[in-house]
């Protein structure tokens, strides 16, 4: 074996991540804008709303009219007319006046307060009394109220949600620039591995960490290039990674199961110029033989080949890279969607290294528990069965019954 | 107004839900069924693993060749050969010998324990010494260890994540049925609404709705469909209600911002033989006027015009319809991703509904902190800013500082 690297704990190999940059930038319309990662600033052209809006159903007047007024004794006002939706009204409230308005129509010249239906009582065609007082400005939107002109709405890094989507509709922004998409390079290797519409013979096993890899890349917001399964030879693993690095912004191999496939994979790595190997080898369990490079500014990521080892590797540090490349703000680029949850038994570990023990969570009593799902690590069915992974810090010997930790949810 | 029906709780529309049902199936590759929805429980057609294979890189054995062995009394045993990955080997195993055996590895017949390599020291080519004791299976997966032949693996109604592709992947099952993705119409109303990118003139506003509303089926697996902005006119309302409901599985409008709209839009449904409205008014907060109704078994939700109602709403009630026609299971129908926060200032509430107010999150000492973003229903730029809604129960007055309550992260 070649261990020129020594072990490094996930936090070191991690602060190593931030030398990779985001990629360049496409313009999409909004409509096909979801989750992706915005590249500019969005900036509202307009103010939102751009005229005054009622927030009720009721009469447009002037709150002064309204001043003293209770249910035995209302101020008579004289109903001068309505405004119909959607359309441009020369009407203007004087003293003593009223007109009639729906939720969201504008609210006409003169006027500075809507009286709610429920406290109006329409005499005749052109008699209102109204029972409740009101302020100036009550039940009114003002111009620029929910949006000002001029204001930064939405943030370079932001990844996109339907509320954004509708934030840029409303203010009329249809289409906008965003980060490409990575394309990332996935290889499997080792000579046992046959393709899944094989039938393994004996000492062989179906390509499982093609297809999790492929679909994590999905989620992840990544387009996925699988290239193929890289026999466990210089030749072979060198002519497929040059592809990946030719054709895609991101290449991820997962091993055969043996170690050596890592340390093969190291050396391939070495024989092109510009290589720096950022870790081999990380105080992580499971997912020890983990491999991160920077080839020219290109991230390389080579993972165990064991299927819940690659799982939980990308993870942590397949996933990250994705998010910068992504273009993310580094604040999300790191975050993982985690809940807290209580020991439903013993979970031993041993210190030196971070544990992550698949359980299945159960919601009981408002607390959530974590049954693990113990298991030799090449055990994928208990990875399907798995919500999450709880964590067992670097200096812990493990979780006693009831006590609480991170589950990071899969 | 035509009020015919009375304020429900959220609870009571809920119940409501359950009659409607999920759509066929359809057959698809492994490859592209991220996130679908099973139709079929997935049983095992082999044991994984289906040979005896090795967790550890070292030497195949008999445990009790190496019982009493110790650093300073080694074991010395008869070397003879070594197993190459993904090939058969007809190599047995006798009392005192080894044979080398890579991580995942097939283990020989007549071998039922692994020696690391660390453990292990080969004197010459055909002479090694082991120091360590081992009990029987140490080190070796057995067959059927992970998943037998027969075992459901995956069940009906289970939304597929990547694991469970990789699951699927490694017992060789390259196809499955999965429910259908319910296709949404989406018809926004009111005579105000205008295209996004059409210059509204005064009273006139966007159709933020088309844009979130689209957003949130495409998240929930849904197909939209948008019909077009009809006016509030009973004919025209008709007409693409009608449309909707002959292209689609489920038809969602937005009302204008009206009051008016969503009564006139129960008139039309009206008028449809088979109808059966089974709510029009909800006490929650923002949402009141949401209107749903079963139009021979087509679901049909009518959202406030109010873009957060409309997203609100549509997150309550819009997506745990679509998820009983994706075919998931019950459970996970009306589930929520919520965490545990606490106020970071007072919030004030009416009692007599459920009021979701939209907060933005912060993580501080380990805590979720939630700060309340105030605003009238219309202002789309907060829900832009917000994490998520906090729920300030149907009882309950408001959260105090410090108070802990649920956040539904948006």
């Amino acid at each position: 074996m070649k261990g020129f690297f020594k072990v490094q704990t996930p936090e070191e190999l991690y602060r190593k991540l931030d030398r990779f940059k985001p990629l360049a930038f496409e313009k999409v319309r909004i409509d096909d804008s979801l989750h992706r990662v915005l590249y500019e600033d969005v900036i509202s052209p307009v103010n939102l709303p751009e005229f005054r809006r009622s927030t009720v159903d009721g009469f447009a007047l002037k709150a002064k009219d309204t001043y003293g007024t209770s249910e035995k004794n209302p101020a008579i006002l004289r109903l001068i007319g309505e405004i119909p939706m959607g359309q441009i009204s020369e009407i203007e409230v004087k003293d003593g006046e009223a007109v009639k308005v729906a939720t969201g129509g504008m609210v006409p010249e003169g006027a500075d307060a809507v009286e709610m239906i429920e406290f109006a009582e329409s005499i005749d065609h052109h008699t209102l009394h109204v029972f409740k007082t009101l302020s100036p400005l009550e039940n009114v939107i003002q111009i620029g109220e929910d949006v000002r002109a001029g204001e930064v709405v939405l943030r370079k890094g932001d990844r996109i949600r339907p509320q954004d989507i509708g934030l840029m509709a409303g203010i009329g922004i249809t289409s906008i620039d965003v980060f490409l998409q990575p394309r990332v390079a996935i290889i499997s290797s080792g000579d046992e591995i046959v393709p899944i519409e094989t039938v393994p013979k004996p000492g062989q096993i179906r390509d499982i960490n093609r297809y999790t890899i492929v679909s994590m890349v999905k989620e992840a917001g990544g387009i996925p290039i699988f290239l193929g399964i890289a026999r466990d030879r210089f030749d072979d693993l060198k002519e497929k990674i040059e592809l990946g690095l030719k054709e895609s912004d991101m290449v991820v191999i997962t091993g055969g199961s043996s170690v050596g496939t890592l340390d093969l994979t190291g050396e391939v790595l070495r024989s092109f110029p510009g290589t720096e190997i950022l870790g081999h080898g990380v105080s992580i369990r499971p997912g020890k033989p983990t491999l991160v490079a920077d080839i020219n500014g290109k991230p390389f990521l080579g993972l165990p080949g064991h299927p819940v080892s690659a799982v939980v590797i990308f993870h942590f540090f397949g996933k990250p890279i994705l998010k910068i490349l992504s273009g993310l703000s580094r604040e999300w680029a790191t975050h993982q969607v985690k809940i807290k949850a209580k020991a439903a038994r013993n979970i031993p570990s041993v210190p030196g290294r971070e544990d992550y023990v698949r359980v299945r969570l159960e919601e009981k009593d408002g607390s959530f528990w974590a049954h693990p799902l113990f298991g030799k690590s090449g055990a994928i069915s208990h990875l399907a069965r798995a919500s999450g992974l709880i964590k067992i810090g670097i200096d812990e010997e493990g979780l006693e019954q009831g006590e609480e930790a991170e589950v990071i949810l899969l």
